[in-house]
């Protein structure tokens, strides 16, 4: 495996080879001194075009925890104005030596264009609508870390799925170990065509809330408002909101996850996202381990996988 | 100790406490290689919601000499408006594996709320017009290292009392350790009420200035005329800025001191800035001295505290 | 040397000197673990007043190549407005304890203004329209490298001299290492004397295209047409655009060069960069290296030049 494009890339297969990976790299960030040598010498850059501190400190910290050097090219649009075009940018980062180019972007496709490019690793960190493959893969870990394992589960993707490439990611991934994947939205907040997806659709989250094993909430962005997408925040609380009351009609073995930031009240009420069930801190957690599983399979030599590094015993 | 969120947490004990740990990093941060492993593995993040990339670098240079991994969050306003919480701010990050966060916010109370979230240390480094405890202990350590005592001495702090974090924690500080503390202000810029202050106010800069042991100029905001709490900086320069006659007039073995950064010619003359007397380099040095010490007291496992990093004798 | 200001600093002995040592960390950049630990302890600040993400991460990428700290300092045009002078900044910076300042600046001479203030070496990173010297340092050794020697060879600088520190610092170097330099640009973007520059002019580039050794492009701003120095960005690239045309007229040995960020379709065509006379990425390449040079000619010991870091073997 070269780069990390999307879930379909990775297939059932490579998402389970991450999975057993991250394993190691949960069991090494646990350690007092979380680091070990695997990465060495190796450059990984953080390429956004679109802002994302959590995403990038993930990747940071995974990158750092290898023993890989970072650097991070924020792109303000002012700079990407004065007429750098990004095959200069990317073919500039490359010159200088980088091993992987970690890269979000508002547009879809930006880091397949990217890899052909280059001969650097390319990790798609958010590419527009479309795809979110490490946000997919932690969310699998953290579903198989709670659940053993994700076929049969029933799973309710809730919220604004046209515009959510972690809905994309996710479905392709729950679906590929073999989930039973529901979507659950306002007509107006899914796709114009879900042809091929494989999943089941559903207006009504209260007809289904009783029978899930994970109930995965998205953000709501507020610009979907002014879009007339959405009648009022209020409203879309009442009917697609994870409330209190819907909170007790969730199975006490069903887990709450969300990809964060979380509008509270809106999506989520407080409540849900504190209740014992809510898994999203672990997310967080399982995010910087399965993003240490992806830079090791892409840049590892395959020596010294969780060795700490010299004179560290 | 688990956070440094203000003066009064420490006491004089641990003020004492945190000077004598400095002396260690001095002698550190003047070896050939300053830098021990005392924090190795370590990850201290940078939460500045307000900017000051004095404040950041120094805590960042004290974090990387103690050879913990640091990592900056910095927060534009636009994001800050994207509907993040600070909460959910922290917690993931917290999430993350980070050992300590360094928080600067415009509020008060800030840093106590994100204490009350996490389970990571939390430092203070500035919030709104209340506390600044790193400056606080890297004046006392300046002038304790000129006069070997705070005891008895008598220090002026002048100017914007009344907008000054700087100046609530120097107060509380140098009040602990038994010195005699001034305020020299005009009325509109000292606090409605000083009720409980262990200070004396005087209006004329003049009357005292002969007598003092050290002279602390405070940051004269350039805002602060347009709120009409100041005449001109021409007036305020006449009566309370530190002027070639005044400095005439200032004992020969008095300390001048400032916070950084100064606004020559306002509160503080370049000639006073460069004079002898002035160890506002010193304080500024001391600060990443200071800070390491706060990062070790917090952080560190009590061993191997100033040892070199193994194979640099 | 203590600092690198510019080209004449070094003359033509130092030059040679850079590109002896430069041929050292082109070896080091191509190992598995491209590091060594030279200037282990030291630390590096960027402080680029004027936005420049490549070469702020070439020097990044040389610093640690070398085992240096690195720090930015990026200052936004709002915090300069804050009052806070350069020389403050400068004097804060070094007193925590800094090696060396890279510093970027849009006014001539500021560096040296910095050099005079601190203990710290400062590399100039560019300057205004002044000078660039690293950029120099690279085009020379790109060409050497190619070449063999500068002696002799034919090298033409086309476009934007007059706002080029790029062009200055060229000029400088190539004559002082015995090569013919040829301006090639419209009288409106030359300076307004050129009386002492080692350089001969024309207007016309299909003139003397084929009898060029190297032909270095320099990027056009867009902004010079509102200036109305230039007709439009469509006549500019019919005279002096290495356009396809161009492209054959230029002899099979010949050398493409451009300092980055491209304009493709002005001053050179997407045809031209990637032709295989293009060297363009091995200028990038090579400033990493060359930067190696100068940050070890500055801070190095003069041991350990190019060993790998203990336990690398």
């Amino acid at each position: 495996m070269k780069h990390l494009l999307s879930v379909q890339d990775l297939g059932a297969e490579g998402v389970h080879e991450v999975m057993r990976l991250t394993d190691s790299f949960v069991e090494v960030s646990g350690r007092a001194i979380p680091r070990v040598p695997a990465l060495r010498g190796k450059t990984v850059v953080s390429l956004f075009y679109e802002d994302s501190t959590r995403t990038r400190l993930s990747f940071e910290t995974a990158a750092k925890r290898l023993s890989a050097d970072t650097m991070t090219f924020s792109v303000s649009s002012s700079s990407v104005n004065k007429g750098e075009s990004l095959r200069d940018t990317v073919e500039t980062i490359e010159a200088m030596g980088i091993d992987a180019v970690v890269v979000r972007h508002k547009s879809s496709g930006v880091p397949w264009r990217i890899a052909s490019w280059v001969n650097a690793s390319v990790i798609n960190a958010g590419d527009g609508w479309h795809q979110h493959p490490t946000q997919a893969l932690l969310d699998c870990y953290t579903i198989r870390s709670r659940k053993g394992d994700l076929g049969g589960l029933r799973i309710a993707i809730v919220g604004d799925v046209m515009h959510s490439r972690v809905a994309r990611s996710d479905v392709d991934a729950f679906a590929a170990l073999g989930a039973e994947v529901l979507l659950v939205a306002p007509p107006t907040l899914l796709p114009a065509s879900l042809e091929g997806w494989p999943v089941k659709i559903t207006h009504s989250l209260d007809e289904v809330i009783g029978g899930l094993d994970v109930i995965y909430l998205l953000r709501i962005q507020r610009e979907r408002m002014t879009e007339a997408l959405l009648p009022s925040l209020r409203e879309y609380r009442a009917v697609y909101g994870l409330t209190a009351d819907r909170l007790r009609a969730l199975r006490r073995d069903a887990l709450v996850m969300h990809p964060g930031p979380m509008n509270r009240g809106v999506e989520i009420d407080a409540e849900a996202a504190e209740d014992e069930r809510s898994v999203i801190t672990a997310q967080v957690s399982n995010g910087v381990a399965v993003r240490m599983a992806v830079l090791y399979l892409l840049l590892g030599s395959g020596a010294d996988l969780v060795a700490p590094p010299a004179g560290d015993q």
